[in-house]
C-alpha cells in the first residue's frame, strides 16, 4: 500500500507473553515504524524497553489505536473480545493471542511455517494465534503431514506454569519455596496442608501433576483439550482428523512438552521421518538417547524452535510414529508466533 | 501342605520399597510366622520395626534362606538374578519385584485381581511383579478388556523419582532446594548451571520433565517403554497387543500418573464404562472435574488402589476410551503387590 514503516501496538505490554515480545522486537530484523505500548489502565504509565529506547505505556483505549496498522493481543480472552472489533474498526490489523476468535470461521489462525497465506483472508480485520499447547506439536506434526497424510493424533501434554501467566509462574515458584524448606519432602506428605495457595491452578502443582487444563466442557473435555483438537484440525486444514488429547500441568516454570502418537495414511521410515523433522521450518531434531540427546523443557526454554526428539516408529503398526515434543511456550508457543504473523502482514501491507 | 503360619524373608528390607512393605506388614491382616529382614552386609546389623517388633537386619547369604518358605525381593536386577535362583534352590518360593525375571516365559508374572491363578506355575520357584509403570495402568485396563476387549493402546506416563529408590527421591529433593533458591525461578534460568548432581537421571529434574526412563533399546525404544508393552501383553493375555508408550520422569516424589489412550474391540458406552471401573478391584474411580475430582499424585500417595479419571469416550473413534490414572509407585506399584503375590501363595501353602 505504502512504502512507509507500519506502525505496531502490542496490546498487554507489561504482561509475561508481552515482555518476551519486546525481547523479540528487539532482536529481529526491525521492520517497524512506531512501536506503541497499550496495558490495562493499571499498568498504564510504566516505561519499558523496546529496541533500546525507553517507551511509555499507554492505558488502553480507542484513541490509543489512532495511526497503528497492526496490533497484536496478549490480553484474557474476554478483553480481546471487547477491544479486537474496537481496533479492527479504526482499520487496525489485529493479531490475536487469546482463545477469542480463534474458533471462529472469519478469523483465520496462522501458524506461518505452516498456512502463511490464510492471513489474507480476515473479513473481521482479527487473525487469531494458535494456544501454547498446539504451537508445540504442530510444526512437526505439518511437516510429517505433508509426506505422510495424517489421519490420528493421540497427545499427552506436559504443560508448564508460565503459560497461566505471571501468576502462574510466581504460584509455581512460592509453592517450590514453601515444599523445598520442609516436610512436603517426605513421601506421604500431603501438600494441601504445606501449599498455601493454588494461584490459577485448580490443586497444588509443586511436586505434582494436575490433569486438568482450562474450563469443563462436554463429555468430560477441557476446554484445552477441545482447542487443542480444533485447532490442529484447522491448521492443517484436515476437519475430520481423529484428535484425543490428554492435557496436564507439570511442575515446570516454562517450556511445554507433548508426547505425541500420530497416524499416518501411507508407511512411514524412521530414517526418513527424521530427515523430514530435520529439515522442517521451526523445528530443530535432538534424537540420540544413547548419547543423551533428547529435549528436555529446561533445554529448550528462551529459544525459538520447537525441538524434537524420541522419533520412533510404533512397533505395532507401520503407519504410526511415536515422538516427544517441547517448545518455549512463551515464544513459538505464543510471542514469536505473534510476531512472525505481524512481519506477515508488515510484508504485505509494505 | 501344613497348617503352621509360613515364614517370610523380606529381601531389600532397608530400602525404599522395603520399609515401605514392613509398613504393610504391619497394618494387613497377619498370615506370617516368622518375617525376617535380609539386606545387603553394608545395611545389615540395623534393626528396624515390623509387625510391632525390632528386627535385626540379617546380611544377604545363602544360610539367610534357611527354614524361610517365601521371600520378596526388591533389589537391583543383578542382585535378584544372582540370589533368587539360590532361595528357590532351597525350596524358597521367590517374588522379585526386579526386571531380572519380568521377560522370561518360565516365570509368572503376577497382578493378583487379574491372573492370580498364573502364581501357582512357577517351574523356577519364582514369580515375577511388574514394573511400577504397568501396575499404575493395568487394573483399569484389565477391568475394561474383560468388557470390551483391548485392541491398542497409547501411554503416556509421568513417573515420579522414588521409583529410582531412595536416590531418586533424594536427588529431586536436594535439587528442590537448590532451585527453590534462586536464579533457577527465571524463566530463562539453566538448571545446568544450579544443579549439581543429576543422581540417577539422566538430565535435571527439577522443574524439568526427561523423557527417558531406563537403559537404550532397538528402535530408538527405552527398557521403560518395552517392559510397559511386555507386561502389559503378558498380564492381560494379549501377546499381539498394540501398544505404544512414552515414558518421561517428572519432579514428583511419589506417585506415578499415566495419559491412557484405550482402543476396543467393542462400541463403548461411557456411562457404562463409569461404572466397570467403579467397581474393579484395587481401583477407585474420582471422576468429576466440574467438582475439581481428578487423581493427581499428592492425592493418590500413601493410598493403597489406582485412583481413575477424566474418562472420556474419544470424539473421533465410539471403541476408543481416553484416561488418567494415578498410583503410589511404592505400593500397588511395587510393596503392596509383592505382598499382594506372597499372601496368595501364603493361602495356596497353609
Amino acid at each position: 500500500m505504502t512504502s512507509r514503516r507500519p506502525s505496531l501496538a502490542v496490546v498487554g505490554a507489561t504482561g509475561t507473553v508481552g515482555r518476551v515480545l519486546l525481547g523479540l522486537l528487539s532482536t529481529r530484523a526491525d521492520v517497524w515504524g512506531e512501536v506503541r505500548l497499550i496495558a490495562s489502565p493499571r499498568s498504564a504509565g510504566q516505561r519499558l524497553t523496546v529496541r533500546g529506547a525507553e517507551t511509555e505505556v499507554l492505558a488502553l483505549s480507542e484513541e490509543a489505536f489512532t495511526g497503528i496498522d497492526l496490533a497484536v493481543f496478549d490480553v484474557p480472552a474476554p478483553v480481546a473480545a471487547q477491544w479486537a472489533p474496537i481496533a479492527a474498526a479504526k482499520g487496525v490489523v489485529v493479531i490475536d493471542n487469546s482463545a477469542a476468535f480463534a474458533g471462529q470461521e472469519d478469523v483465520p489462525l496462522v501458524v506461518p511455517e505452516l498456512n502463511a497465506p490464510a492471513a489474507r483472508i480476515r473479513p473481521r480485520g482479527v487473525i487469531a494465534s494458535p494456544g501454547s499447547a498446539t504451537l508445540t506439536a504442530i510444526l512437526a506434526l505439518g511437516a510429517l503431514h505433508a509426506e505422510y497424510g495424517l489421519r490420528a493424533l493421540v497427545l499427552a501434554s506436559y504443560q508448564a506454569a508460565s503459560a497461566e501467566r505471571r501468576a502462574g509462574a510466581e504460584t509455581l515458584r512460592a509453592q517450590l519455596a514453601q515444599v523445598a524448606g520442609g516436610h512436603a519432602g517426605e513421601q506421604t506428605g500431603d501438600l494441601r496442608a504445606v501449599v498455601t495457595d493454588n494461584g490459577p491452578f485448580p490443586a497444588p502443582l509443586a511436586l505434582n501433576t494436575v490433569p486438568w487444563v482450562g474450563a469443563a466442557a462436554e463429555g468430560g473435555w477441557s476446554s484445552e483439550e477441545l482447542r487443542l483438537r480444533a485447532e490442529t484440525r484447522r491448521v492443517l486444514g484436515l476437519p475430520d482428523l481423529a484428535v484425543s488429547a490428554t492435557c496436564v500441568r507439570v511442575p515446570v516454570l516454562t517450556g511445554h512438552s507433548m508426547a505425541v502418537h500420530a497416524v499416518f495414511e501411507r508407511e512411514v521410515e524412521q530414517h526418513r521421518a527424521r530427515e523430514i523433522l530435520r529439515d522442517a521450518p521451526g523445528v530443530v531434531l535432538y534424537d540420540d538417547p544413547a548419547a543423551g540427546e533428547y529435549p528436555t523443557p529446561n533445554d529448550v526454554v528462551g529459544t525459538d524452535p520447537v525441538w524434537a526428539g524420541r522419533l520412533r516408529r510404533a512397533l505395532d503398526d507401520p503407519c504410526a510414529l511415536d515422538l516427544f515434543l517441547c517448545g518455549d511456550n512463551l515464544r513459538k508457543g505464543a510471542a514469536l508466533n505473534l510476531v512472525q504473523i505481524a512481519e506477515l502482514v508488515a510484508a504485505e501491507l509494505r
